[in-house]
């Protein structure tokens, strides 16, 4: 029975086999949201990088590039990484270059697994949907921050945790994804009251960031499931 | 205000600041809470080293030596890790040289801070009552297993940190301690199955440990709050 477990930040993964796994990169807040979103809104291709200044090269020869670094956007940059920067018709069949200062960095150590995923909460059922048909084992990859736990990442890994787990075709030996479970059960009824009450940096943030955090915690808004093909997201 | 953080595995503990703090030392099951019942039990001072070619060493000059390494006790050493072979006349007045897969090991990454305690549930109020005198930052450190996170050293973490917040002198700005208290919210109504549920580890060996776990979960035994002294733990 194919088997789920989590990773709670980019500090832990060399800790876990994952070459043989569905890996899902998770970071609500807010890379793998706004992957999610530019997808919805017709981007072509997604390229993730590490830093800033291969961000830059790419920008030279012509292509869009997007991201942020603690949280705020970069100055010459074209996009940040808000869900919303790319409800914009200008990304339409168009190549994305992104980085940011945790997802798109996960991304890139998950690199080398079976399948690399893109998790969030809008496109929660259609990612339990397409792992379902795969019977591989499971490696939910939270971003975290900087290397830590963080509470928002967490929350979606037991949300889909609880989303495979439902369907008895799983099982989980991991004291992360049983944990991240119970956390999501207590959070589901008031979710993002949740993540105000647990998450400062988030908290602190509310009215600067309030369209994001609805967006980035609102449930099956795509169909889409963007997946990692020879170092670029596509779908 | 002083603050609490938390740390969920050696793995992440370079990721934290600690020579200004309280570091506590968290090993549930079982190096902290065997520790707890060393001194209960007169021991007059613990030596933690991390390998066990050093426990060996000391053995060969006259110590006795406890330990395990994958939660088994080793054959050629003294004592294992279980709390109840402390409760041994044997102890009293001697010095004990210990090494475990993860709690020894994380009381010498953390032997640079301020302080450094022995958390266990077996001392939480004795533990909450002289962190709460010292007005300095906290940091609650999980040994955790084999670097990953674990669910019963988080709900210690939980555990106090909930009791250090009642009495509003500290604050959490960190989603790994505000993950830890919701975790033992609730489990607190039972802990033991909480841990049963979610720890397979410890469920798998459920029968075997059975002594152990009570004594392990159980709050409040000693008055002791033992502290790393020039890398030797006394009371």
């Amino acid at each position: 029975m194919p088997n789920i477990q989590t990773c709670y930040s980019t500090e832990l993964f060399s800790l876990f086999e994952h070459h043989h796994k569905i890996v899902v990169i998770i970071d609500v807040m807010r890379a793998t949201s706004a992957i999610c979103s530019a997808f919805e809104n017709g981007v072509k291709k997604i390229i993730p990088v590490s830093t800033v200044a291969e961000a830059n090269e790419y920008q030279k020869k012509g292509y869009l590039i997007a991201g942020e670094r603690d949280g705020f956007k970069l100055e010459q940059f074209d996009f940040g990484n808000s869900p919303h920067d790319f409800n914009n018709p200008i990304i339409k069949d168009k190549t994305l270059v992104l980085t940011t200062t945790n997802g798109t960095n996960a991304c890139n150590l998950a690199k080398n697994a079976k399948q690399v995923l893109i998790g969030a909460f809008s496109n929660l059922s259609a990612l339990n949907n397409y792992i379902e048909q795969q019977n591989l084992d499971v490696l939910l990859f939270c971003s975290g921050w900087k290397g830590k736990f963080n509470i928002e990442d967490t929350l979606f890994a037991g949300a889909l945790a609880n989303e495979l787990l439902q369907n008895k075709n799983y099982e989980s030996d991991c004291d992360s994804t049983n944990a991240a479970m119970q956390l999501h059960h207590i959070a589901k009824p008031n979710l993002i009251d949740f993540v105000y009450a647990n998450s400062y940096r988030i908290n602190k943030r509310k009215e600067d960031l309030k369209n994001d955090i609805n967006y980035c915690f609102t449930a099956n808004l795509t169909k889409n499931v963007p997946y990692l093909s020879n170092g670029e997201l596509i779908v």
